[in-house]
């Protein structure tokens, strides 16, 4: 009796994510690394835009009185400055740099809202499929993840969600392009939404905030558009990271940013900042904090994905594989041809390709593809899908 | 009723550093900022070593492929191996990178511990005086700060600790050399408390880590020696930074180190990855993982903050303050003249001086000074340091 209980549970039942990569990590001992379809981990793999590296290196030889000091928790004021004016651009809000927090990750920044939102018993409503970490993030602060269905193509049951929202209902969180499935929300299905937690917040006499998490806001396809939630409810929040767009998961760099027009907003404000400081982040990363000033609107190349998407979605239909075309992020969530499943999954491990099953996202019966890998591997893989599918319909 | 009751009650007691920070604003704004005297917060003054910079502008140039990606949660393996190896030949202990973590910093790491190891109502026992941040940490993880006092000298009162040590202490926290008081342990307190530590573990049937938190281990003055818990006590953890011996607070790196020999190690190890990632950390930022590989051992020139210390010292000795002389860290923690000491630090901010009151840290009838500031600052600020003490002496 050593680690805490909670953590021996945590890591007892262990992610899903996480055994598919120790998994993958003994086959590639066994079979080489390049003969191992990897589909299981979010780690882009092309390259951030060559203007990464060019500002990277400018912002570290700037000559700045103490550059690599403390500063404010709530980040620079140039960084919360360069975000606010870039969203107000995007999204035609009014926002301030007194509304941005700058964030550890979006990772950093759902839990700083996390800690800063929710009492003991509090609910986090997010409709499934959904992020597994979100489940650890509102226990670390006494939350209650919730879920409701989304539709059979992944867009939001505004219904479901409705009878979903209870008097214990602090968050509703939503994460749209998605993970694990690459759908988008629409702005009428925001709007609807926003409508419902103005009527909810009112019947149970107390907010109830709508947190966006969006890290995979710039990947999308075909100019779909990705709606803003402040168009749409003022008790709202956005947590983001520079992680997917400009490819830097590694150096935990996103933010938060609150309506202007939020209930108690500078409560909030002042609840976020020292949230990032008493969790031990102190402060989002200060040379990546500099950094991101001049990437504002900065993204890799999202043909690059969409292409990748493509090959994959004709190679996996041809299969016989019956999945939603998704808009953006770079996951494809398609059907398990047989109801369990994490017994697909193992049917495809044995085809020497890791995937993540739907079950570890609150999605059964659909298996996650993390198709930001090289093209080689997924034009080798695709003969093993193929086999797969048709084991699992003679078994069938 | 927006934000959660817990940091709404936080925010409104606020920390006096905070408040300081808040006064000291509004003093500058008024009287300029080279008119205040600002010995407040315990950011360094001195920039990062030379190396540091050439350091960093080596890594950012480096062609690694997926520099910037996710990582393990732990830390790139090539980062804990030097970490693990300079351990070994600073302290002669056999570590190997799996007992290693990379933090966002020490109080990252910190958080990760604390996570990792306190079940409901466990107690994290602290010697006081003590960093205030401490009692935040150990709420955020459902755990309960308790304190034991020290001797008049601000070491180990082993005594106390001993009766303060209870069935559901499940941390005792030492931070050494000190923050507010500048004071070391000593080896054979460390002993003693490693002695007491294993009786008490027999005793409650449960085991009790010592954790280590030293940030300021290379911030000492006259060769004074820093012992280490792992050769005291083998469940004992350490959690630094490179904040203060690099002068890099803002970048946020740091690391926790499990002594090998520990109960549980495989375990509490996956517990602290795990921890690192659910918090949001996720990892400890990338390019600061690979800048340290190449800087262990590395300290900014001590000299310069054993000047400064020497010189406010005299000053206030001589002004006829009562303090310790202490060995490390860049803190002075005087007597307090009058044994109010809020009441002290009013008459010191009418001398347009600010520190913080010794009872923000569990240290009443004090005041802490931190001299990490410019020799200008000190020498400007010894006058107002004399009149405030004969204020103080003609009111008492």
């Amino acid at each position: 009796m050593s680690v805490s209980g909670k953590m021996l549970q945590f890591m007892e039942s262990g992610s899903w994510i996480r055994k598919m990569f120790e998994e993958g990590a003994r086959l590639k001992q066994i079979h080489g690394i390049e003969n191992v379809f990897d589909f299981s981990l979010g780690n882009p793999n092309v390259p951030p835009p060559d203007i990464v590296q060019e500002k990277l290196l400018q912002v570290v030889q700037e000559a700045v009185p103490g550059k690599h000091g403390y500063m404010p928790n709530a980040g620079l004021s140039e960084t919360r400055s360069a975000v606010a004016a870039y969203l107000c651009r995007q999204h035609r809000v009014s926002l301030a740099a007194g509304n941005i927090v700058a964030t550890c990750g979006a990772a950093g920044g759902l839990n700083i809202i996390f800690k800063s939102l929710l009492d003991p018993g509090d609910e986090v409503l997010v409709p499934a499929p959904y992020f597994v970490e979100y489940g650890f993030y509102a226990d670390n602060h006494g939350g209650i993840l919730k879920t409701a269905p989304t539709k059979e193509d992944f867009t939001l049951d505004l219904h479901a969600m409705e009878n979903a929202v209870g008097p214990r209902t602090k968050i509703v969180l939503i994460n749209s392009p998605n993970n694990p499935t690459g759908q988008i929300y629409s702005a009428d299905s925001l709007m609807a939404l926003g409508e419902i937690l103005t009527r909810k917040s009112s019947q149970y006499g107390r907010t109830i905030y709508l947190v966006s998490d969006e890290p995979y806001r710039k990947i999308v396809f075909d100019r779909s558009p990705v709606p803003c939630v402040f168009s749409h409810y003022p008790n709202s929040l956005i947590a983001t990271s520079y992680s997917k767009d400009l490819s830097l998961p590694g150096e935990r760099i996103g933010f938060v940013a609150v309506h202007p027009e939020a209930e108690d907003v500078q409560s909030l404000m002042g609840a976020l900042a020292l949230a990032n400081r008493i969790l031990g982040f102190v402060n989002a990363p200060g040379l990546m904090q500099r950094l991101i000033i001049g990437l504002q609107g900065i993204c890799v190349d999202v043909e690059i994905y969409r292409r990748k998407r493509d090959r994959l979605v004709a190679g996996l239909k041809e299969a016989g594989y019956d999945l939603i075309v998704p808009p953006g992020a770079f996951y494809l969530f398609p059907k398990s041809p047989i109801p369990d499943d994490v017994q697909f999954v193992r049917i495809l491990l044995e085809e020497l390709i890791l995937v993540v099953p739907g079950s570890g996202f609150g999605g059964p019966g659909h298996f996650r593809i993390a198709y930001c890998v090289d093209d080689g591997t997924i034009e080798r893989a695709l003969p093993g899908f193929r086999r797969a599918m048709n084991r699992a319909k003679a078994a069938g």
